[in-house]
């Protein structure tokens, strides 16, 4: 994996807008890892990530809400924020179907590019959405409406480099791969600037099709959620240019949390659990406590 | 462990007052686990505790920001809502030193009664607060400054129920154990409903001698993250009301969470994570999504 | 008019449930006056009005938004929560279609029933909405989604005195006399504890038409904006409950507004405008200073 | 008074802060209106301003809450946000003491710069603060400490124009001229960019005397609250490069709600008042509805 950016200075947000776009157009395979708000974001930054997928299941699942646009946008703003200065790397925003219409969809650009998360991913199904792993068949909007999303994004953003990801769910909606493909091609042409090619299938077959059929017209994304066992190579050989791993961060914080809380309730003690989670010590150092203490003797008065 | 409220019916958040208060003045030794979002809540809450610790420093590293009051009253104040929807239990809030002075006390107060917060724990020292364990010997407040911000909250409670809890840091201050029960004493006398002695010594000694001397006064609550050797049964002994497990949650998440992208950073594959995490489907689980299934059926329009 | 609450001590805000119910189920005509933040709110308390109206147009006017659900729930909620801790009066929201479907409807609830609101209206339009004076015949929702809606913002309620009032755009959207009344029937059966008729004609004949046809079956609520000419006591003897004099607070002050500063642009000088305007003092009274200062002396250390 | 940047385009945020510098900078006199929220904001910026004063007076008595830090940073960040949208003039704010100490407004200061806000003011007093026209003889902050507080905002700006204002209150709390100009030396030498000198007389005559002996060292702006009567060619000889007028757009709107409420309460009727007050189209106009529409013809699906 590459080498990130320095962690000593905060990129000006301005430039984290070209390092997603060069990131995203450039041939090369690479990864975006999910986070759902600063001590996450931190983390990935720290793991050698290049940027960061702001998941709306795992955002709103942290919030103890429910990926069915219970979060409003202002919720969604807010982690945005705090994820925003807490890493140097660039944000992709996994943007729902934008809040509701495109009116909707030019107040979210709008406040992204006001602090500075680089892009932004729709999805052509309708608002309010559900998660798409749950349920089945859900309808997805007409292509004219999504479209006109698509048109108004680009129109609204105040940040050149900023990113529109279409999002395709026809797949998943059991449209099959012409409907797929024609709303991928209608989706690039109103100005999307990458395409995501969403898939619930155990196995890659189908965003293999996908991508050999769609020949690179525009930068590709996929989410290997349910085929997570394809190796990595078979989509670095198909020409995808991005990896979404969309949710794994929230799940093993989730399944840690529950292993450490019940051991706690069942022992009424803490004594065995010490050296299975982090140390308060690495709460201060990954926060920076050093950079307060040196800058407490900077800025206060010498007593 | 007791048995916890039934997860099927939403307490009335005016009762989680009463429950918390009953379960403070309880002669039986209680205990809070950490949380700081919505999905920690939740996991503490079906993990049998009857009861929630918001820790300051867990709310403020989960948002990216250190335990020196940079997140403000508002950013917490949302936190702590979304906390209060997802669980059925009473929450205390770690309250630093309050936000301010004796007014923005009970502005903080007026709020945690309004979205049904149970209790809050203010502590002697000076805004703007650094954590703890981090840092030698800091300030504390006046007596008399700090038992106005007692009084100020005790009147403006608008739950009769709502309780303060009076934190002393004399302790780690390095002021002596009778420093710490005179502050203890005072404090008790403006109203605190409970005191927290604080100690960050590696052991539990002077916290028995604290608990010894103080004889029962007021509930007595106690935070052992340094001293987590010391068994349970010696607090119990030492009539300890309630032990708060303060930041437990949050590390084991941030440990999970850092093994876990560190790994898939090296390997660019999730193939050998899946069994480490939580499934998409335990997500679904603890979020309840059966339950807005069952609600669409009933308030969705036949298609 | 009569006299409101004593200023003196907050309402319990779960009485202003009760307040708001008495007030729409009394055969006596109240009225509600409309506030979009927390001053407004106060000086609406204290010129005597006896409850207040949550303005959506006038809210988002005041952000600088427009009245198309570009403002979130969140930011609603926001405002609403400083406005009813400023007064003692009830306040109805002026709900929108409830920012979604029915489960939004759900989140707006609880949400309201926790901060004390003490009523919500929802309209039977399309979600995002465009405020019903702008534009022509918007298109409604289905009679079985809107009482979707209904039915769950009543099963949902926490305080067993939350109002729901259905608001019927029929007439506004040229569906006719008959399409309102079989709407509002409709409302009724499924919950609503009061129908809003809602009309921009510039005289009163349709709302006093549907007034009669209704004959009382519910409370009966009217905006009388563009049939502002006609005497309230038609009204009274109509049997109509309620009038909301929905918006004329924002636009006083943004006439007072306009004056001011074009005077001011122009003049370059204060001098003149002086006595126009309120003085310091009087925000100082109303904003009660006087008790922050005895508080000061209350709860702040003898120097 | 000149002409103020063309409404058609919003300018690029980064460029308001070039604007706001360069507008103190220049030795001709120019002015700051007071504006706080989105609504005053566009009525402004529309009356000819070059620039807004976003008061704390005016914003916490917006919210329904006192001059006394009762507004979080949050709650004043949010309503900047939606101020910075709502017009193309640069925003300078009234930021008190900054929140807390030198961190709180290090983050302050990285908030206001990622949104727009191209200026901000501090004040040498103590937090919590209360509005310097209340009460006599208010504490000072030392000047290391508040030195410090300059310091870290000037190194943490992420605009290179962000403007730094440090506001001497040495006046007001009856410490001379002496210590007023030594405060005001000591401030711009840690680096504020300019010096807003305070005072609470009914006369210009400190203010004036104070111009002088600073002699134009840094740029210098006034607020002309009690010394109102005072012609603006005074200032302007006295080469005074920024005058504020800081909180006249909310007593005038105070006054006019008021009157309106009154009125309507008294008479149970609107008829007598629509010509009183903005209509509902005047709304419309200010809030840009034509463009709401135009861009539902560009961006919806024809039907």
């Amino acid at each position: 994996m590459r080498k990130r950016f320095s962690p000593q200075q905060h990129l000006n947000p301005q430039n984290s807008f070209a390092a997603f776009r060069a990131m995203i157009e450039s041939p090369e395979l690479d990864f975006l890892m999910e986070a759902h708000d600063g001590l996450s974001a931190k983390i990935v930054a720290s793991s050698g990530f290049r940027g960061l997928w702001a998941s709306g299941l795992a955002m709103a699942t942290a919030m103890g809400l429910r990926d069915a646009n219970e979060a409003s946008l202002s919720e969604i703003i807010d982690v945005l924020d705090r994820m925003e200065q807490a890493v140097d790397i660039p944000i992709m925003l996994d943007g729902d179907t934008g809040f509701g219409n495109f009116n909707n969809v030019r107040r979210m650009v709008r406040r992204l590019c006001k602090i500075g998360i680089a892009a932004v991913c729709i999805e052509d199904k309708l608002f309010p959405k559900i998660n798409s792993f749950f349920g089945v068949r859900q309808p997805l909007a007409d292509i004219d409406e999504f479209t006109g999303k698509i048109r108004a994004a680009k129109d609204t953003q105040t940040n050149d480099d900023f990113t529109v990801v279409a999002r395709v769910e026809a797949l998943i909606a059991g449209q099959g791969m012409k409907a797929a493909l024609e709303r991928a091609t209608a989706y690039r042409q109103a100005g999307a600037d990458a395409i995501l090619i969403h898939s619930r299938k155990p196995d890659a077959n189908e965003i293999l099709t996908f991508a050999r059929e769609w020949a690179g017209r525009a930068p590709l994304a996929i989410i290997p959620t349910t085929y997570y066992t394809t190796p990595t190579a078979e989509f670095r050989d198909a020409n995808i240019n991005l990896i979404i791993w969309a949710n794994h961060t929230l799940r093993a914080s989730l399944s840690a949390m529950k292993k450490l809380t019940l051991k706690i309730a069942e022992t009424e003690s803490i004594a065995d659990t010490e050296n299975d989670i982090a140390s308060i010590d690495e709460i201060f150092s990954i926060m920076n406590y050093k950079e307060l203490k040196h800058s407490e003797e900077k800025y206060l008065p010498k007593k």
